[in-house]
């Protein structure tokens, strides 16, 4: 069938073998077109076409519940509900979501984007289902990676505990987005390779089929030793001890071995993991052989060569942030990097090149990683956690107890703050203020380039005063000239990029070039503001808001986050606690919804975070006269 | 040697195993007799005298480092460490605090007060150890119920895989504050009783011996089968797949086997896990025999009794709590309660006694409770997660990705917001205004007292319109005569409670009676106050903030929470957002830094939110002839 005709996932009931694997085939070929021009998460998603496909065709959605864990991974099952035509739109704005997304299908009842959510989603599911006495199967398909997330672990702990019916399918491909990390990845391992176990084990139950020779004592024995036999199954022994039915490893691209095993899961109750093993990137020889995790998300890329379109442009902050430590490491071996599977992502691969005893990756583990930071600040060496915004909401009660009410040097890189784009609301990067600012101890900064940047980690890193947070958007930088040797910022200081005497916008990071573009504009008016790079957070420059207040210019803050709790009500804050009114001051920022995805500058467009818009809203405070001109 | 006389832990060292007893029956006597006083945490800590003891002897702290999971299992090493001469101030205002404290002692290297964070605390120790390159030995003493904590299973997977110098000691004392819950609780109690497994083992071994009579393949298989003989040694499983060695499990009461097992962990390499079975409370009967979790932290008690010295009073809020959500569920089968192992401190246990299958306690694991709220929202029931401020701060990502963001219909009971008294600044529950202010898609509501409380839990849960939060204080209610029947309160209006043309007070929760006592205050000196119960935090009355704007009166808003962020914070947000200014705004709460241990009136005074003071703020505000009044 033409994936384009795909429109209710029934088709697949009564297909034989060989038309799954056409259709298999044909998915794939249209996932590998499709996204070589939209960009997308090709290599997850080709590793579970198989098992997808086997899924639809041997339960029933909507009435059975698939909860795709992350959710990266679920355009097959977008394909085969009704949705390939628009994969033109993948990730962009008002186009196709990335995840699952209720208010898209029927088929999705649980939407995701952060890891490790599934199988405490699939629970209340589950129990919701036999409080109501209804009969549907729960299935949550969650990848070897996200299992190490602890929501994940607390999950199978009280799964197992309950004893209900659920089939948790762990999707294992070797590699999450970067290489798995912990104890848990070698056991998975040691799973996969579980022959050496098998054999004992069958040699064993042959030395028991003799036992009978013995009689007596031994026989008796013989029985008892096969009441622990299944201990011997070193496959599934840590998920039979949790209190799951195992099976597997089973080959998620063999359609038999798929069925088989699901099936039997089907029938028989209590919580049953299926161990799936796949290959991500499989059936693409670009993505199949990736060692870098390139293929696990990525852009625009040549079909035939794998090649993958890059833009040139100004280094991205993550290349920045990897540099300036590398820089400081060189003369400070004090400095240890942390990341929660975020190598990559963080550019702290570059680091751990040059001191791979300095760098630590966690697995998806973003509590401990905060905590670890905290462990290791407590004992005197100084911890950069290198974290996306999004994913430090995982860390908070970590922030709030351990580290900040211990008031440890601990520095946080807190990447992807701000909007993020395609990865949308799940992944946007806009309360990091509002759920630190409040935090005693902390130190907030956010810089306006990467050439400031550069200087702020450098600043943050010298900082021995307890915990310290710089915050950077996604992607590139602005082109900056970078200097060649690092400085330290005067923390708690802004500086005036531009005078003028009409207004002035207080502006943080990425929107200190919309409050140039905004007075360039209002410059052609006859207008003079003046644009200030309100780097530090927490503290504010409470000297440069008094010298502000004192002029009696109308201020306007401007900020890529939460409007609630963020920097524009720390500067109301402030003015208040000082008893400073009569200075009328407009806040800008991300009102109190969750923003889709799309490009980032389409995002900012529809929110009114322009520098059109921003020039309009500095008119509107202005005096009578001044808003004429 | 007597107690008070105990400085320095190196005492210990030379100390017999008779010597050891008597010094673990002194400290026993010390603690039943001081805590019968003060209160405190007195089963926890009678459970660990032994451990501690030998933890001591065999360890050199503070070069060692001792991690205590939580912390209230400390007192022993306090005495131990010198500090028994302030537990007669234990968990007073500026005296003892309940839990390790890094300014109290060198020997406290580690603060707790939240669960499942010394393991992480101990691998951040341990890089920070093998970067030095000294040899001190980390030691974090971990309970079976704070185990189940997702971030004490991340830093397992971590550490397992780390393969570092680490002595884990698992203090299973087989309740830690409720009846645990989880499969890995159910494994524990199979490891205690493992002699079937380890009979199954020896039969096994017999088996084996005998194979070289059948010679050939058999003596192969056999030699293979003991390779995975290991893996028949139920008791420990688990850790060991995990990477760790596993030991025990050992009677922690029993000198002898505690000394064997903790020095056979010092000289073997990689990291250790040793099973520690305790007793809570032992050694004085009352606490022994505890079914329900009295003795775990209490307050006074008679020693000869055990009878626990109650005052007479109002209704506690978690009473209230219990009681409405029984009322409800009586008429609505929808309603699910789930608790993060808090069915005593929440109320629940109460509600279970009536609706046992539609009350989960899922552990210590604030994200998957709060995660499977939302998967039973999903599915179309009404869960109220009841669950402490302090800890839903461990589910902020769960609230931010899960919850809100998908709009489900779960509602949190979020109790001890505001200080807590006793148990200090880990336990505070001053963040939480803050840190869901600004979640999208969240109501968040608060009572002035136990009746309204009743009607708000019962607003709360016929919203439908989302996820919605009431936030109620720790302990009793405030004497409010109890209405019979449940009634809606409209969301998002506020109710004056008293009415005055002078100024306003703006009072959240506990605060209203601290606004009628200031507007008392004042009405003697000829000033009149209106005082406005605020109990809809977001949205806020905004019809009555424009009333009392036009009004032109000086205002002031008073919360017992963190300034940062918080309720006064969203009331200038509001102003400033309409364009509302020249109305002086004062506001009270909870200022930049983290509140120790003390009773709250104690607490209250020193921050400044009495009556009084709010009086003297109100009359700060006014204007200059009625200042002098």
């Amino acid at each position: 069938m033409d994936v384009l005709n795909m429109k209710d996932p029934s088709f697949l009931k009564n297909m034989t073998d060989a038309e799954l694997e056409q259709t298999a085939e044909d998915i794939r070929s249209f996932l590998i077109d499709k996204l070589s021009v939209t960009g997308g998460h090709l290599g997850p998603n080709l590793g579970v076409v198989e098992l997808t496909l086997m899924l639809h065709q041997l339960y029933d959605s909507p009435k059975d519940k698939f909860l795709f864990d992350v959710g990266h991974q679920a355009y097959v099952h977008k394909i085969l509900t009704g949705r390939a035509d628009q994969f033109d739109t993948l990730r962009q704005h008002k186009g196709l979501c990335g995840f699952p997304k209720r208010s898209e299908s029927i088929h999705d009842c649980w939407e995701t984007g952060h890891s490790s959510t599934s199988l405490s989603g699939a629970m209340g599911m589950t129990l919701a289902r036999d409080l109501k006495g209804t009969d549907e199967n729960i299935v949550p398909i969650i990848g070897d990676g996200a299992l190490t997330g602890g929501m994940a672990l607390e999950a199978l702990n009280h799964i197992g505990h309950e004893q209900r019916d659920m089939t948790v399918i762990l999707n294992d491909n070797e590699m999450s987005i970067a290489p798995n990390v912990g104890a848990m990845h070698n056991m998975l391992g040691r799973m996969r390779t579980a022959g050496k176990y098998q054999k004992a084990k069958d040699d064993l139950e042959m030395l028991i089929k003799k036992v009978p020779a013995f009689g007596g004592r031994l026989a008796a024995a013989a029985e008892r030793v096969k009441d622990s036999l299944k201990y011997l199954l070193v496959s599934g022994m840590f998920f039979e001890e949790l209190g799951f039915t195992y099976l597997g490893p089973v080959d998620g691209h063999d359609l038999h071995d798929l069925r088989a095993n699901i099936s039997y899961a089907k029938k028989t109750k209590g919580p049953i993991l299926i161990h799936v093993v796949t290959k991500k990137g499989k059936g693409y020889a670009p993505a199949e052989n990736d060692a870098k995790g390139t293929w696990h998300g990525l852009g625009p890329y040549k079909i035939e060569s794998g090649e993958v379109v890059k833009k040139p442009g100004p280094p991205s902050y993550s290349g920045v942030f990897a540099e300036t430590m590398k820089t400081i490491a060189r003369s400070d071996d004090k400095l240890v990097a942390v990341t929660p599977a975020m190598p990559n992502g963080s550019g702290l691969d570059k680091f751990a090149k040059e001191f791979p005893e300095r760098m630590f990756d966690v697995g998806i583990a973003e509590q401990h990683a905060t905590t670890m930071s905290a462990g290791l600040a407590a004992q005197g060496m100084k911890p950069v956690l290198a974290i996306y915004s999004t994913f430090l909401q995982r860390g908070y009660d970590q922030l709030v107890h351990d580290v900040c009410r211990q008031n440890l040097n601990v520095m946080f890189a807190i990447d992807r703050a701000g909007l993020v784009g395609a990865d949308g609301e799940t992944h946007q990067g806009v309360f990091d203020i509002s759920y630190m600012r409040h935090l005693p101890n902390m130190t907030l900064l956010c810089p306006k380039d990467e050439n400031e940047f550069q200087h702020m980690l450098y600043t943050a890193y010298q900082h021995n005063d307890g915990p310290i947070a710089v915050r950077y958007p996604r992607g590139a930088g602005t082109g900056a000239p970078m200097d060649k040797k690092l400085q330290e910022l005067p923390i708690g200081t802004w500086e005036t990029l531009r005078s003028g005497g009409d207004a002035a916008v207080l502006a943080v990071g990425t929107m200190v070039p919309v409050a140039e573009e905004a007075a360039e504009l209002l410059a052609k008016e006859g207008i003079s503001v003046e644009v200030i790079n309100a780097r530090s957070i927490k503290p504010l420059d409470e000297t440069m808001l008094k010298r502000l207040h004192g002029e009696g210019k109308p201020l306007l803050t401007l900020e890529e986050h939460a409007l609630q709790g963020g920097f524009g009500s720390a500067v109301l804050e402030f003015f208040n606690n000082e008893n400073l009114y009569n200075v009328p001051v407009e806040r800008m920022g991300i009102p109190d919804w969750y923003i889709e995805h799309g490009s980032v500058s389409d995002l900012l467009k529809e929110i009114g975070l322009t520098g059109e818009n921003t020039a309009a809203r500095i008119k509107s405070i202005l005096p009578r006269k001044q808003q004429r001109a």
